[in-house]
């Protein structure tokens, strides 16, 4: 079958989640995207040659929770686009990541592989609670690369008669083989919520670095955030070794209830079985405190995994 | 994997719906089924050759919306089944279309192309919204072409002990290169509604014209409804250019309150960007009115949308 | 696409089931699993070489309900696993069937080929309804074949601080062409049950048997049960042909109200058209009595069924 892909991938750790405020520790099977490198999924993808340069795209993945075979809702929760490509660039239809969330994760890309172990996860970065990191019934336009420099905007169709909550988001970036910097901004207008990302990637060859500024201007019930990581990974044959920190200080304009400050530090490791199967382990401790200094969330995850792609 | 072959189709538009009786406009994207051609789908089916002219089959398919990614309910929606076929036609167990809904198609299948833009759709006919396009538990057989002529019936199990409520549907047509007309009718015995419907179809080389004509004898609460619509399309090149007109009168012998008249016009064009791949536009104007002659319904529908079929 | 397999398998069959208690009777059309072989599936599987004796395999296989086209709940309720294997055996991760459910499937083989027919099917084993046939965040090792020996454990994570509510099964078995016996364990923390299977299958050529003795040792609300299982197959051509007894007997150490007999009586025979398509026919007849020899259920089924495999 020539015009379809099936393609997939099933990730799967064993490890511990210690909760050293509530001070419980609990063992358990992670999915991947809570404990691992990534969440399992399927998926369908195909493109086809339309002549004189054109191109047309779909993309249908399914997410799925590998240690109980349950889906993730809704269905095609991964990605659910059609798309019509050209020397003009792309435009896309349907669901799919935002530009925005495309830029969060190239500052997070050498910060232990953009994962469950990743310093900023779990509440370090405020955001990446609330954020939407896919928009439904959405339009974007991706640029081509253009000597390096490329953009793209989204925009969500509310499909509400008599209000105005369109989303919208944009990046625009640079991009040379060993080094990548892009900005984003997302704008949700059902909520009051702004987010802007600023990230960078270096590759230095025995290593490379990635960075990340994120802004949130906050709601009352969210507070500003203001959020920093950095991440090296160092790859050495089959093996890849990678560390990262993040940082994050939210302020409350109204009275202060929201003030607070958190930070994560996370080491992992992965090893190729070969291109398509690797092991790993990972390590990530979280701090959260609020206003007047407390912990209201200091945890601790270690785990080992195996992921294979398909 | 020669046993089994993956398909399906991705289909979204971007459009408006404009109520004219509540003053409302929406801008959307639809999924295809409520504002595009088609309801978009994947699907797993396949063919068996058994030796002496018999043959397995079978066919799952699932329907999802394209712009949220969500599955539509039951999971294979669109089919379920499993056949056997050979020189005596074709019998096929679990959930697939009746051959009612098989007429009824045909009817409307030059009526800008049997999609969400067809001149009847969106409360024209008002038999669309509960007749039954597809039986569970349904055992069919349909069978072979006999110069010409062909009959389908389909039996529905209601699976409940101590009552009788089995549905059925039965057609019969006939069918050349260039004409097909079709009788067909069904009967869901848990509901008091019947239901018949008569449809053509000539194809005149520069274009083709459908017609139809539809019967519910309804329960108290719907009344009897009859329906009459009528399809012209025309291929230029790789376009194709419809336009249609549909018409419907409710009689209610209770007290006359079901009373009612409606109408819609539609008119659509495709651009084959390849066998795969289309590009379309499609406007429809739907009217329905109430016994004393009040609009309760005044909706008009354009959209621009893109089929991708794989 | 090398790196993965679609396959699947679509049953339905239409019969009848008989409650001589109520005295109703209903015609049905049957998915499967609950009057035919077995339930319907779909799944992805693949097996990828590591090199130096290792392999990496995933499977992935939905469970659904052919006659209406509803997905079983959860989306991947098969299965949902990742594994290692090696000289060393197998480590597996992951949702899939209990080592117990394997050697209960062993005892049953041969009788009226472990289907919905199976004469110890539908409450004559009571266990048969409580007990976990596949266990979620399981971690398995399954040995190689040791001269004809092999064992298997299963460790399934409550997940729960706190707690301790593992599930736990194991089987040893042994392996000839002809000739197969195994036992088997489980003990499912999370409630006081625990389940033990006794099973043996031997392939005299022109015939085969299998047998099965399973015990629970039950909660007060269950009661401890004893059961009893023998199956008989005879292919002959493109035919087979089988029938199964089993019986059971629950003794309540409480009170004497979870006292009670059951039996069960099974023919099937199964016509191959193909190697991947068949028609069947099954028969099955179930009494259970309660304490005081009083019928609970006494109930037939008969059903003319197609599976067909891709």
């Amino acid at each position: 079958q020539s015009n379809v892909t099936l393609y997939g991938r099933v990730d799967l750790s064993v490890g511990n989640l210690k909760d050293k405020v509530k001070n419980t520790s609990t063992t358990q099977m992670f999915q991947g995207g809570d404990g691992g490198l990534t969440t399992s999924r399927w998926g369908l993808r195909g493109t086809e040659d339309l002549g004189g340069g054109l191109k047309a795209a779909f993309k249908l993945e399914n997410r799925f929770n590998a240690d109980t075979g349950a889906s993730q809702d809704p269905y095609f929760k991964g990605e659910s686009s059609l798309s019509l490509m050209g020397g003009f660039g792309e435009v896309k239809l349907g669901r799919s990541t935002t530009v925005y969330d495309d830029v969060r994760g190239l500052g997070q890309s050498r910060d232990v592989f953009d994962s469950a172990f990743t310093a900023s996860s779990n509440g370090v970065f405020k955001s990446g609670g609330d954020y939407a990191s896919r928009f439904d019934n959405k339009i974007s336009y991706y640029s081509p690369n253009m000597g390096g420099f490329y953009a793209g905007i989204d925009v969500s169709l509310d499909e509400k008669a008599g209000v105005s909550q369109d989303k919208y988001a944009f990046k625009a970036g640079y991009k040379q083989k060993e080094f990548e910097v892009a900005l984003a901004h997302q704008n949700e207008k059902d909520k009051s919520d702004k987010y802007t990302a600023l990230a960078a990637m270096y590759d230095f060859g025995s290593f490379s670095v990635s960075g990340a500024y994120n802004q949130r201007k906050g709601s009352a019930a969210n507070g500003d955030d203001s959020e920093y990581a950095l991440g090296v990974t160092v790859p050495v044959g089959a093996w890849a070794f990678s560390g990262g920190y993040a940082y994050s200080k939210t302020k409350d304009s109204a009275g202060g209830a929201k003030n607070g400050k958190a930070s994560g530090f996370a080491l992992g490791a992965t090893y190729a079985l070969s291109k398509r199967t690797r092991l790993y382990a990972g390590y990530r401790d979280v701090v959260v405190k609020n206003n007047v200094g407390a912990k209201t969330k200091d945890e601790r995850l270690v785990a080992f995994g195996m992921r294979h792609d398909f």
